[in-house]
Protein backbone atom coordinates (compact mmCIF):
# COMPACT_ATOMS: atom_id res chain seq x y z
CA UNK A 1 0.00 0.00 0.00
CA UNK A 2 1.43 3.24 -1.00
CA UNK A 3 -0.54 5.10 1.42
CA UNK A 4 1.48 7.07 4.27
CA UNK A 5 0.28 5.19 6.88
CA UNK A 6 -2.00 6.34 9.84
CA UNK A 7 0.34 6.72 12.83
CA UNK A 8 -1.28 8.38 15.93
CA UNK A 9 0.84 8.16 19.19
CA UNK A 10 -1.25 9.60 21.85
CA UNK A 11 -5.01 10.08 21.51
CA UNK A 12 -7.47 11.34 24.24
CA UNK A 13 -11.35 11.23 23.75
CA UNK A 14 -13.72 12.71 26.30
CA UNK A 15 -17.09 10.58 27.46
CA UNK A 16 -15.19 7.12 25.88
CA UNK A 17 -17.29 5.11 28.92
CA UNK A 18 -20.07 4.22 26.39
CA UNK A 19 -21.59 5.13 22.98
CA UNK A 20 -19.21 6.44 20.24
CA UNK A 21 -16.55 7.44 22.87
CA UNK A 22 -15.85 3.79 23.67
CA UNK A 23 -15.85 2.42 20.37
CA UNK A 24 -13.51 5.48 18.98
CA UNK A 25 -11.26 3.95 22.01
CA UNK A 26 -12.08 0.45 20.81
CA UNK A 27 -10.90 1.11 17.54
CA UNK A 28 -7.79 2.76 18.10
CA UNK A 29 -6.75 -0.33 20.02
CA UNK A 30 -7.26 -2.23 16.98
CA UNK A 31 -5.33 -0.35 14.59
CA UNK A 32 -1.78 -2.40 13.44
CA UNK A 33 -0.12 -0.20 14.76
CA UNK A 34 -2.46 1.16 17.81
CA UNK A 35 -1.24 4.76 19.78
CA UNK A 36 1.52 4.33 22.28
CA UNK A 37 -0.76 6.44 24.47
CA UNK A 38 -4.92 5.94 24.85
CA UNK A 39 -5.90 8.39 27.10
CA UNK A 40 -9.50 7.26 27.81
CA UNK A 41 -11.80 9.76 29.82
CA UNK A 42 -15.33 9.47 31.61
CA UNK A 43 -16.99 12.29 33.68
CA UNK A 44 -16.95 9.37 36.54
CA UNK A 45 -14.64 6.60 37.01
CA UNK A 46 -17.05 4.18 38.63
CA UNK A 47 -18.33 1.87 36.56
CA UNK A 48 -16.50 3.02 33.64
CA UNK A 49 -16.25 -0.10 30.70
CA UNK A 50 -13.39 1.62 28.89
CA UNK A 51 -11.38 0.65 31.97
CA UNK A 52 -11.67 -2.87 30.64
CA UNK A 53 -10.05 -1.49 26.62
CA UNK A 54 -7.21 0.43 27.27
CA UNK A 55 -3.77 -0.13 28.79
CA UNK A 56 -3.55 4.04 29.26
CA UNK A 57 -5.40 4.89 33.03
CA UNK A 58 -8.82 6.06 32.23
CA UNK A 59 -9.17 9.43 33.35
CA UNK A 60 -11.80 11.50 34.70
CA UNK A 61 -12.69 14.27 33.15
CA UNK A 62 -16.30 16.41 32.82
CA UNK A 63 -16.02 18.76 30.18
CA UNK A 64 -17.87 21.14 32.04
CA UNK A 65 -15.65 21.32 34.90
CA UNK A 66 -12.89 23.70 34.40
CA UNK A 67 -10.80 22.23 37.58
CA UNK A 68 -11.30 18.83 36.27
CA UNK A 69 -10.17 19.16 32.84
CA UNK A 70 -6.92 21.50 33.89
CA UNK A 71 -6.16 17.93 36.45
CA UNK A 72 -6.19 15.98 33.10
CA UNK A 73 -4.00 17.72 31.39
CA UNK A 74 -1.24 17.99 34.62
CA UNK A 75 -1.80 14.07 34.44
CA UNK A 76 -1.81 13.57 30.92
CA UNK A 77 1.50 15.94 30.45
CA UNK A 78 3.00 13.33 32.93
CA UNK A 79 2.16 10.28 30.98
CA UNK A 80 3.67 11.61 27.86
CA UNK A 81 6.99 12.13 29.51
CA UNK A 82 7.63 14.86 27.13
CA UNK A 83 5.87 14.07 24.46
CA UNK A 84 3.23 15.92 22.62
CA UNK A 85 -0.71 14.92 22.15
CA UNK A 86 -1.39 14.13 18.47
CA UNK A 87 -4.97 13.62 18.70
CA UNK A 88 -7.65 15.36 20.56
CA UNK A 89 -11.54 14.11 20.13
CA UNK A 90 -14.18 15.87 21.54
CA UNK A 91 -16.71 13.71 21.89
CA UNK A 92 -18.77 13.55 25.10
CA UNK A 93 -22.27 15.30 24.05
CA UNK A 94 -25.59 15.77 26.07
CA UNK A 95 -29.26 15.80 24.26
CA UNK A 96 -32.52 16.77 25.86
CA UNK A 97 -35.12 15.95 23.74
CA UNK A 98 -37.28 19.12 24.35
CA UNK A 99 -39.28 21.46 21.95
CA UNK A 100 -40.22 24.90 20.83
CA UNK A 101 -42.29 25.40 24.09
CA UNK A 102 -40.70 24.07 26.86
CA UNK A 103 -37.12 24.72 26.26
CA UNK A 104 -36.04 27.00 28.99
CA UNK A 105 -32.86 28.53 30.43
CA UNK A 106 -31.80 25.52 32.39
CA UNK A 107 -32.12 23.42 29.36
CA UNK A 108 -30.30 25.63 26.43
CA UNK A 109 -27.59 26.69 29.46
CA UNK A 110 -26.52 23.13 30.23
CA UNK A 111 -26.61 21.70 26.88
CA UNK A 112 -24.62 24.69 25.50
CA UNK A 113 -22.04 24.67 28.59
CA UNK A 114 -21.92 20.90 27.60
CA UNK A 115 -21.84 20.40 23.85
CA UNK A 116 -20.02 23.93 22.96
CA UNK A 117 -18.21 25.46 25.99
CA UNK A 118 -16.55 21.85 26.73
CA UNK A 119 -14.59 21.32 23.59
CA UNK A 120 -13.53 24.87 23.88
CA UNK A 121 -12.62 25.00 27.40
CA UNK A 122 -10.90 21.18 26.69
CA UNK A 123 -9.18 22.70 23.00
CA UNK A 124 -7.59 25.52 25.76
CA UNK A 125 -6.50 23.42 27.99
CA UNK A 126 -4.51 20.44 26.05
CA UNK A 127 -3.28 23.43 23.56
CA UNK A 128 0.08 23.25 24.74
CA UNK A 129 0.22 19.51 24.56
CA UNK A 130 -1.13 19.52 20.95
CA UNK A 131 1.03 22.37 20.11
CA UNK A 132 3.99 20.37 20.96
CA UNK A 133 3.32 17.43 18.90
CA UNK A 134 3.14 19.57 16.13
CA UNK A 135 6.51 20.97 16.79
CA UNK A 136 8.14 17.44 17.37
CA UNK A 137 6.31 15.65 13.93
CA UNK A 138 8.24 15.94 11.27
CA UNK A 139 5.10 15.59 8.81
CA UNK A 140 4.74 18.95 6.45
CA UNK A 141 1.10 19.73 6.27
CA UNK A 142 -2.05 19.36 8.46
CA UNK A 143 -2.96 15.96 9.66
CA UNK A 144 -4.51 13.83 12.74
CA UNK A 145 -1.34 11.80 13.27
CA UNK A 146 0.42 15.04 13.70
CA UNK A 147 -1.92 17.01 15.73
CA UNK A 148 -5.22 17.55 15.88
CA UNK A 149 -8.89 18.27 17.42
CA UNK A 150 -11.81 16.52 16.17
CA UNK A 151 -15.42 17.94 17.15
CA UNK A 152 -18.15 15.24 17.37
CA UNK A 153 -20.80 17.14 15.82
CA UNK A 154 -24.27 16.27 13.88
CA UNK A 155 -25.81 17.44 10.94
CA UNK A 156 -28.21 18.50 13.63
CA UNK A 157 -25.76 21.32 13.54
CA UNK A 158 -26.58 22.49 10.58
CA UNK A 159 -28.19 25.48 10.07
CA UNK A 160 -29.27 24.75 6.64
CA UNK A 161 -30.67 21.88 6.50
CA UNK A 162 -32.13 21.38 9.89
CA UNK A 163 -32.89 17.38 9.94
CA UNK A 164 -36.01 15.61 10.90
CA UNK A 165 -37.38 18.73 12.46
CA UNK A 166 -40.76 16.97 12.39
CA UNK A 167 -39.60 14.19 14.51
CA UNK A 168 -37.61 16.00 17.08
CA UNK A 169 -37.11 19.68 17.90
CA UNK A 170 -34.65 20.06 20.43
CA UNK A 171 -33.25 23.51 19.54
CA UNK A 172 -30.78 23.33 22.63
CA UNK A 173 -28.99 20.69 21.01
CA UNK A 174 -29.01 22.09 17.64
CA UNK A 175 -28.10 25.64 18.93
CA UNK A 176 -24.94 24.06 20.89
CA UNK A 177 -23.71 22.05 17.72
CA UNK A 178 -24.28 24.81 15.38
CA UNK A 179 -22.07 27.02 18.04
CA UNK A 180 -19.82 24.01 17.86
CA UNK A 181 -19.08 24.38 14.34
CA UNK A 182 -18.50 28.12 14.75
CA UNK A 183 -15.63 26.97 17.75
CA UNK A 184 -14.36 24.08 15.02
CA UNK A 185 -13.93 27.16 12.63
CA UNK A 186 -12.52 29.47 15.02
CA UNK A 187 -10.03 26.97 16.42
CA UNK A 188 -9.26 26.06 12.80
CA UNK A 189 -8.06 29.55 11.90
CA UNK A 190 -6.13 30.32 15.07
CA UNK A 191 -4.36 27.10 15.42
CA UNK A 192 -3.65 26.05 11.59
CA UNK A 193 -0.06 28.03 11.74
CA UNK A 194 0.72 26.32 14.54
CA UNK A 195 0.34 23.12 12.82
CA UNK A 196 -2.86 21.70 14.28
CA UNK A 197 -5.83 20.98 12.58
CA UNK A 198 -9.30 21.29 13.63
CA UNK A 199 -12.58 19.42 11.87
CA UNK A 200 -16.25 18.60 12.63
CA UNK A 201 -17.29 15.24 12.96
CA UNK A 202 -21.01 14.26 11.68
CA UNK A 203 -21.24 10.29 13.07
CA UNK A 204 -24.44 9.50 10.92
CA UNK A 205 -27.13 8.30 13.32
CA UNK A 206 -25.69 5.97 15.40
CA UNK A 207 -27.37 3.16 17.66
CA UNK A 208 -26.25 4.69 21.70
CA UNK A 209 -28.21 6.03 24.56
CA UNK A 210 -28.47 9.02 22.72
CA UNK A 211 -29.31 7.62 19.16
CA UNK A 212 -31.47 5.05 20.34
CA UNK A 213 -31.88 1.82 19.44
CA UNK A 214 -33.71 3.32 15.96
CA UNK A 215 -30.70 4.73 14.42
CA UNK A 216 -29.41 3.41 11.62
CA UNK A 217 -25.68 2.10 12.34
CA UNK A 218 -23.82 0.62 14.74
CA UNK A 219 -21.02 2.13 16.99
CA UNK A 220 -18.63 -0.45 15.32
CA UNK A 221 -19.20 0.35 11.66
CA UNK A 222 -19.52 4.07 12.42
CA UNK A 223 -16.51 4.41 14.46
CA UNK A 224 -14.43 2.03 11.89
CA UNK A 225 -15.61 4.74 8.83
CA UNK A 226 -14.41 7.49 11.57
CA UNK A 227 -11.17 5.84 11.85
CA UNK A 228 -10.67 5.72 8.08
CA UNK A 229 -12.00 9.52 7.46
CA UNK A 230 -9.78 10.49 10.32
CA UNK A 231 -6.41 9.21 8.95
CA UNK A 232 -7.27 11.13 5.25
CA UNK A 233 -7.83 14.49 6.60
CA UNK A 234 -5.62 17.18 5.72
CA UNK A 235 -5.00 21.09 5.34
CA UNK A 236 -7.70 21.04 2.59
CA UNK A 237 -10.56 19.72 5.56
CA UNK A 238 -9.22 22.09 8.45
CA UNK A 239 -12.36 23.46 9.34
CA UNK A 240 -14.93 21.48 7.48
CA UNK A 241 -17.76 19.68 8.75
CA UNK A 242 -17.14 15.90 7.55
CA UNK A 243 -19.61 13.29 8.03
CA UNK A 244 -18.74 9.71 8.57
CA UNK A 245 -19.04 9.06 5.07
CA UNK A 246 -16.80 11.08 4.03
CA UNK A 247 -19.20 14.12 2.68
CA UNK A 248 -18.78 17.55 3.34
CA UNK A 249 -22.27 19.01 4.96
CA UNK A 250 -23.47 22.00 4.98
CA UNK A 251 -23.29 24.65 7.70
CA UNK B 1 -46.71 53.84 -6.19
CA UNK B 2 -48.24 49.97 -6.70
CA UNK B 3 -46.94 48.25 -3.65
CA UNK B 4 -49.04 47.43 -0.90
CA UNK B 5 -48.44 49.79 2.00
CA UNK B 6 -46.21 48.84 4.70
CA UNK B 7 -48.56 48.82 7.96
CA UNK B 8 -47.65 47.55 11.29
CA UNK B 9 -49.67 48.28 13.93
CA UNK B 10 -47.87 47.41 16.27
CA UNK B 11 -44.31 46.28 17.39
CA UNK B 12 -41.94 45.91 20.26
CA UNK B 13 -38.27 46.37 20.18
CA UNK B 14 -35.72 45.44 22.74
CA UNK B 15 -32.64 46.89 23.49
CA UNK B 16 -34.27 50.48 22.13
CA UNK B 17 -32.56 52.67 24.84
CA UNK B 18 -29.39 53.93 22.19
CA UNK B 19 -27.69 52.17 19.05
CA UNK B 20 -29.91 50.30 16.35
CA UNK B 21 -33.08 49.64 18.65
CA UNK B 22 -33.14 53.45 19.65
CA UNK B 23 -32.88 53.96 15.90
CA UNK B 24 -35.52 51.63 14.82
CA UNK B 25 -38.14 53.05 17.13
CA UNK B 26 -37.34 56.32 15.65
CA UNK B 27 -37.80 55.21 12.13
CA UNK B 28 -41.50 53.35 12.77
CA UNK B 29 -42.35 57.05 14.03
CA UNK B 30 -41.39 58.81 11.25
CA UNK B 31 -42.96 56.38 9.00
CA UNK B 32 -46.09 57.75 6.82
CA UNK B 33 -48.19 55.92 8.96
CA UNK B 34 -46.45 55.08 12.03
CA UNK B 35 -47.58 52.02 14.11
CA UNK B 36 -50.55 52.83 16.52
CA UNK B 37 -48.15 51.30 19.29
CA UNK B 38 -44.47 51.13 19.63
CA UNK B 39 -43.24 49.35 22.43
CA UNK B 40 -39.60 50.51 23.15
CA UNK B 41 -37.80 48.77 25.78
CA UNK B 42 -34.90 48.85 27.47
CA UNK B 43 -33.50 46.67 30.60
CA UNK B 44 -33.30 49.45 32.99
CA UNK B 45 -35.87 52.38 32.72
CA UNK B 46 -33.72 55.04 34.51
CA UNK B 47 -32.04 57.31 32.14
CA UNK B 48 -33.70 55.49 28.58
CA UNK B 49 -33.94 57.79 25.70
CA UNK B 50 -36.62 56.06 23.89
CA UNK B 51 -38.79 57.89 26.85
CA UNK B 52 -38.78 60.47 24.11
CA UNK B 53 -39.13 59.59 21.02
CA UNK B 54 -42.21 57.15 21.76
CA UNK B 55 -45.26 57.76 22.83
CA UNK B 56 -46.34 54.43 24.28
CA UNK B 57 -44.58 53.54 26.99
CA UNK B 58 -41.06 52.73 27.76
CA UNK B 59 -41.03 49.41 29.21
CA UNK B 60 -38.90 47.38 30.85
CA UNK B 61 -37.26 44.22 29.80
CA UNK B 62 -34.19 42.35 30.54
CA UNK B 63 -34.02 39.58 27.64
CA UNK B 64 -32.16 37.25 30.67
CA UNK B 65 -34.40 37.54 33.05
CA UNK B 66 -37.56 35.48 32.38
CA UNK B 67 -39.54 37.12 34.64
CA UNK B 68 -39.14 40.63 33.64
CA UNK B 69 -40.52 39.52 29.96
CA UNK B 70 -43.47 37.62 31.52
CA UNK B 71 -44.38 40.91 33.32
CA UNK B 72 -43.51 42.97 29.97
CA UNK B 73 -46.02 40.44 28.29
CA UNK B 74 -49.06 40.80 30.72
CA UNK B 75 -48.91 44.56 30.32
CA UNK B 76 -48.04 44.66 26.31
CA UNK B 77 -51.37 42.56 25.96
CA UNK B 78 -52.96 45.33 28.81
CA UNK B 79 -52.02 47.73 26.51
CA UNK B 80 -53.20 45.95 22.88
CA UNK B 81 -56.80 45.42 24.04
CA UNK B 82 -57.26 42.47 22.67
CA UNK B 83 -55.06 43.58 19.16
CA UNK B 84 -52.24 40.89 19.25
CA UNK B 85 -48.44 42.20 17.92
CA UNK B 86 -47.48 42.55 14.79
CA UNK B 87 -43.52 42.79 15.20
CA UNK B 88 -41.04 41.30 18.09
CA UNK B 89 -37.52 42.58 17.07
CA UNK B 90 -35.03 41.08 19.45
CA UNK B 91 -32.83 43.19 18.65
CA UNK B 92 -30.24 43.81 22.18
CA UNK B 93 -27.26 41.82 22.10
CA UNK B 94 -24.13 42.47 23.69
CA UNK B 95 -20.48 41.68 22.68
CA UNK B 96 -17.43 41.00 24.79
CA UNK B 97 -14.31 41.51 23.38
CA UNK B 98 -12.17 38.19 23.83
CA UNK B 99 -9.74 36.21 22.40
CA UNK B 100 -9.14 32.12 21.77
CA UNK B 101 -7.16 32.10 24.95
CA UNK B 102 -8.77 34.62 27.24
CA UNK B 103 -12.84 32.95 26.66
CA UNK B 104 -14.24 31.21 29.68
CA UNK B 105 -17.37 29.30 30.72
CA UNK B 106 -18.42 33.13 32.00
CA UNK B 107 -18.03 34.93 29.20
CA UNK B 108 -19.46 32.20 26.82
CA UNK B 109 -22.35 31.61 28.86
CA UNK B 110 -23.42 35.21 29.44
CA UNK B 111 -22.80 35.80 25.74
CA UNK B 112 -24.78 32.99 24.82
CA UNK B 113 -27.68 33.79 27.38
CA UNK B 114 -28.60 37.41 26.20
CA UNK B 115 -27.79 36.69 22.61
CA UNK B 116 -29.58 33.36 21.73
CA UNK B 117 -31.49 32.53 25.05
CA UNK B 118 -33.46 36.21 25.57
CA UNK B 119 -34.81 36.17 21.95
CA UNK B 120 -35.87 32.45 22.47
CA UNK B 121 -37.19 33.33 26.02
CA UNK B 122 -38.89 36.59 23.94
CA UNK B 123 -40.54 34.77 21.13
CA UNK B 124 -42.12 32.01 23.49
CA UNK B 125 -43.38 34.27 25.86
CA UNK B 126 -44.75 36.84 22.90
CA UNK B 127 -46.27 33.84 20.90
CA UNK B 128 -49.82 34.25 22.08
CA UNK B 129 -49.80 37.89 20.98
CA UNK B 130 -47.63 37.15 17.64
CA UNK B 131 -50.68 33.95 16.90
CA UNK B 132 -53.50 36.58 17.54
CA UNK B 133 -52.38 39.16 15.16
CA UNK B 134 -51.80 36.56 11.98
CA UNK B 135 -55.46 35.46 13.07
CA UNK B 136 -56.92 38.70 12.97
CA UNK B 137 -55.60 39.56 9.43
CA UNK B 138 -56.63 39.55 6.37
CA UNK B 139 -53.28 39.00 4.79
CA UNK B 140 -52.18 35.96 2.74
CA UNK B 141 -48.74 34.58 3.24
CA UNK B 142 -46.14 35.71 5.86
CA UNK B 143 -45.73 39.36 6.36
CA UNK B 144 -43.77 41.70 9.36
CA UNK B 145 -47.72 43.31 8.83
CA UNK B 146 -49.00 40.13 9.42
CA UNK B 147 -47.02 38.81 12.15
CA UNK B 148 -43.13 38.31 12.54
CA UNK B 149 -40.23 37.74 14.53
CA UNK B 150 -36.89 39.69 13.40
CA UNK B 151 -33.48 38.38 15.70
CA UNK B 152 -30.86 40.55 15.04
CA UNK B 153 -28.05 38.69 14.12
CA UNK B 154 -24.84 39.86 12.17
CA UNK B 155 -22.44 38.86 9.98
CA UNK B 156 -20.04 37.65 12.32
CA UNK B 157 -22.49 34.35 12.58
CA UNK B 158 -21.77 32.96 9.57
CA UNK B 159 -19.76 29.95 10.33
CA UNK B 160 -19.03 29.92 6.32
CA UNK B 161 -17.16 33.43 6.39
CA UNK B 162 -16.33 34.01 10.01
CA UNK B 163 -15.13 37.74 8.78
CA UNK B 164 -12.56 39.61 10.30
CA UNK B 165 -10.52 36.66 12.20
CA UNK B 166 -7.59 38.70 12.09
CA UNK B 167 -9.32 42.14 13.41
CA UNK B 168 -11.51 40.41 16.38
CA UNK B 169 -12.01 37.16 17.38
CA UNK B 170 -14.43 36.90 19.71
CA UNK B 171 -15.81 33.48 19.66
CA UNK B 172 -18.69 34.09 22.25
CA UNK B 173 -20.19 36.55 20.27
CA UNK B 174 -19.61 34.13 17.16
CA UNK B 175 -21.75 31.38 18.56
CA UNK B 176 -24.22 33.34 20.07
CA UNK B 177 -25.07 34.87 16.50
CA UNK B 178 -24.33 31.29 15.07
CA UNK B 179 -26.89 29.94 17.47
CA UNK B 180 -29.11 32.69 17.06
CA UNK B 181 -29.77 32.04 13.29
CA UNK B 182 -30.65 28.34 14.55
CA UNK B 183 -33.20 30.01 16.66
CA UNK B 184 -34.33 31.86 13.35
CA UNK B 185 -34.35 28.43 11.62
CA UNK B 186 -36.18 26.84 14.33
CA UNK B 187 -38.87 29.48 15.01
CA UNK B 188 -39.35 29.56 10.99
CA UNK B 189 -40.74 25.85 10.85
CA UNK B 190 -42.19 25.77 13.81
CA UNK B 191 -44.73 28.81 13.31
CA UNK B 192 -45.16 29.64 9.79
CA UNK B 193 -48.32 27.46 9.79
CA UNK B 194 -49.27 29.83 12.39
CA UNK B 195 -48.64 32.84 10.00
CA UNK B 196 -45.53 33.95 11.72
CA UNK B 197 -42.69 35.04 9.91
CA UNK B 198 -39.25 34.85 11.29
CA UNK B 199 -36.23 36.40 9.75
CA UNK B 200 -32.10 36.74 10.49
CA UNK B 201 -31.39 40.27 9.60
CA UNK B 202 -27.80 41.45 9.20
CA UNK B 203 -27.79 45.41 10.04
CA UNK B 204 -24.02 45.85 8.29
CA UNK B 205 -21.43 47.28 10.49
CA UNK B 206 -22.79 50.31 12.51
CA UNK B 207 -21.38 53.32 14.61
CA UNK B 208 -22.91 52.67 18.08
CA UNK B 209 -21.46 51.65 21.44
CA UNK B 210 -20.79 47.97 20.18
CA UNK B 211 -19.90 48.95 16.33
CA UNK B 212 -17.41 51.44 17.34
CA UNK B 213 -16.99 54.72 15.57
CA UNK B 214 -14.78 52.84 12.87
CA UNK B 215 -17.65 51.50 11.74
CA UNK B 216 -19.01 52.06 8.36
CA UNK B 217 -22.76 53.61 8.54
CA UNK B 218 -24.83 55.12 10.90
CA UNK B 219 -27.58 54.42 12.77
CA UNK B 220 -29.87 56.63 10.10
CA UNK B 221 -28.58 54.61 7.44
CA UNK B 222 -28.47 51.35 8.86
CA UNK B 223 -32.37 51.38 10.68
CA UNK B 224 -33.64 53.13 7.16
CA UNK B 225 -32.30 50.35 5.32
CA UNK B 226 -33.77 48.02 7.85
CA UNK B 227 -37.03 49.18 7.74
CA UNK B 228 -37.21 49.29 4.07
CA UNK B 229 -35.88 45.68 4.03
CA UNK B 230 -38.22 44.14 6.48
CA UNK B 231 -41.42 46.08 4.49
CA UNK B 232 -40.56 43.25 1.50
CA UNK B 233 -40.17 40.29 3.44
CA UNK B 234 -42.74 37.63 2.35
CA UNK B 235 -42.69 33.49 3.17
CA UNK B 236 -39.88 33.11 0.69
CA UNK B 237 -37.54 35.01 3.18
CA UNK B 238 -39.14 33.35 5.90
CA UNK B 239 -35.94 31.38 7.68
CA UNK B 240 -33.38 33.36 6.02
CA UNK B 241 -30.25 35.09 6.87
CA UNK B 242 -31.17 38.99 5.33
CA UNK B 243 -28.93 41.79 5.25
CA UNK B 244 -29.47 45.97 5.47
CA UNK B 245 -28.38 45.68 1.83
CA UNK B 246 -30.79 43.41 0.84
CA UNK B 247 -28.46 40.58 0.14
CA UNK B 248 -28.76 36.85 2.14
CA UNK B 249 -25.78 35.58 3.79
CA UNK B 250 -24.73 32.37 4.23
CA UNK B 251 -25.22 30.67 7.25
N1 LIG C 1 -25.72 8.75 18.47
C1 LIG C 1 -25.96 9.53 17.43
O1 LIG C 1 -26.77 9.20 16.56
C2 LIG C 1 -25.24 10.86 17.28
C3 LIG C 1 -25.54 11.63 16.14
C4 LIG C 1 -24.89 12.83 15.97
C5 LIG C 1 -23.96 13.24 16.91
N2 LIG C 1 -23.69 12.50 18.01
C6 LIG C 1 -22.70 13.01 18.95
O2 LIG C 1 -21.73 12.02 19.23
C7 LIG C 1 -21.19 12.20 20.55
C8 LIG C 1 -21.28 10.89 21.32
O3 LIG C 1 -22.64 10.56 21.45
P1 LIG C 1 -23.20 9.09 21.75
O4 LIG C 1 -24.19 8.78 20.71
O5 LIG C 1 -22.07 8.16 21.99
O6 LIG C 1 -24.00 9.42 23.08
P2 LIG C 1 -24.09 8.65 24.48
O7 LIG C 1 -24.07 7.18 24.27
O8 LIG C 1 -25.26 9.28 25.15
O9 LIG C 1 -22.73 9.05 25.19
C9 LIG C 1 -22.47 10.37 25.56
C10 LIG C 1 -21.14 10.38 26.23
O10 LIG C 1 -20.83 11.74 26.60
C11 LIG C 1 -20.53 11.74 27.97
N3 LIG C 1 -20.78 13.02 28.61
C12 LIG C 1 -21.94 13.73 28.68
N4 LIG C 1 -21.76 14.83 29.40
C13 LIG C 1 -20.47 14.85 29.80
C14 LIG C 1 -19.67 15.73 30.56
N5 LIG C 1 -20.19 16.86 31.08
N6 LIG C 1 -18.37 15.44 30.76
C15 LIG C 1 -17.83 14.32 30.23
N7 LIG C 1 -18.54 13.43 29.52
C16 LIG C 1 -19.84 13.70 29.29
C17 LIG C 1 -21.36 10.64 28.57
O11 LIG C 1 -20.87 10.31 29.85
P3 LIG C 1 -21.85 9.72 31.03
O12 LIG C 1 -21.91 8.24 30.81
O13 LIG C 1 -21.14 10.12 32.29
O14 LIG C 1 -23.19 10.39 30.85
C18 LIG C 1 -21.15 9.57 27.53
O15 LIG C 1 -19.91 8.97 27.69
C19 LIG C 1 -22.01 13.32 21.17
O16 LIG C 1 -21.30 14.54 21.11
C20 LIG C 1 -23.25 13.38 20.30
O17 LIG C 1 -23.84 14.67 20.31
C21 LIG C 1 -24.31 11.30 18.21
N1 LIG D 1 -23.23 47.77 15.71
C1 LIG D 1 -22.91 46.84 14.84
O1 LIG D 1 -22.02 47.04 13.99
C2 LIG D 1 -23.62 45.52 14.82
C3 LIG D 1 -23.22 44.59 13.83
C4 LIG D 1 -23.86 43.36 13.79
C5 LIG D 1 -24.88 43.08 14.68
N2 LIG D 1 -25.24 43.99 15.64
C6 LIG D 1 -26.32 43.62 16.56
O2 LIG D 1 -27.31 44.63 16.61
C7 LIG D 1 -27.94 44.64 17.89
C8 LIG D 1 -27.90 46.04 18.46
O3 LIG D 1 -26.55 46.39 18.66
P1 LIG D 1 -26.02 47.89 18.79
O4 LIG D 1 -24.94 48.04 17.81
O5 LIG D 1 -27.16 48.82 18.80
O6 LIG D 1 -25.32 47.76 20.23
P2 LIG D 1 -25.34 48.71 21.49
O7 LIG D 1 -25.36 50.14 21.07
O8 LIG D 1 -24.26 48.21 22.37
O9 LIG D 1 -26.76 48.43 22.14
C9 LIG D 1 -27.06 47.18 22.67
C10 LIG D 1 -28.45 47.26 23.23
O10 LIG D 1 -28.81 45.99 23.75
C11 LIG D 1 -29.22 46.17 25.09
N3 LIG D 1 -29.01 44.99 25.93
C12 LIG D 1 -27.86 44.32 26.18
N4 LIG D 1 -28.11 43.32 27.04
C13 LIG D 1 -29.43 43.34 27.33
C14 LIG D 1 -30.29 42.58 28.15
N5 LIG D 1 -29.83 41.55 28.87
N6 LIG D 1 -31.59 42.91 28.20
C15 LIG D 1 -32.08 43.93 27.48
N7 LIG D 1 -31.32 44.70 26.70
C16 LIG D 1 -30.01 44.42 26.63
C17 LIG D 1 -28.42 47.35 25.59
O11 LIG D 1 -29.02 47.85 26.78
P3 LIG D 1 -28.13 48.61 27.94
O12 LIG D 1 -28.05 50.04 27.50
O13 LIG D 1 -28.95 48.40 29.16
O14 LIG D 1 -26.78 47.94 27.96
C18 LIG D 1 -28.55 48.25 24.40
O15 LIG D 1 -29.81 48.87 24.36
C19 LIG D 1 -27.18 43.62 18.74
O16 LIG D 1 -27.90 42.41 18.78
C20 LIG D 1 -25.88 43.44 17.99
O17 LIG D 1 -25.31 42.19 18.23
C21 LIG D 1 -24.62 45.20 15.72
Amino acid sequence: CSKPQFTVKSVLVTGSNRGIGLGLVKRFLELPNPPEWIFATTRELAGCQSKDVSESPVMSIDVTDPNSIKAAAKRVEAHLQGHGLNLLINNAGMLRVTTMENENVETMAIVYLTNTVGPLLMSQEFLPLLKKAAQQSTQTGLSCSKAAILNMSSIAASIEVVPLWELRKTPSYRCSKAALNMITRCLSLEYKDCGILCTSIHPGWVKTRMGTEAALQTVEETTQAILKIISTLSEKENGSFMGWDGKIYPW
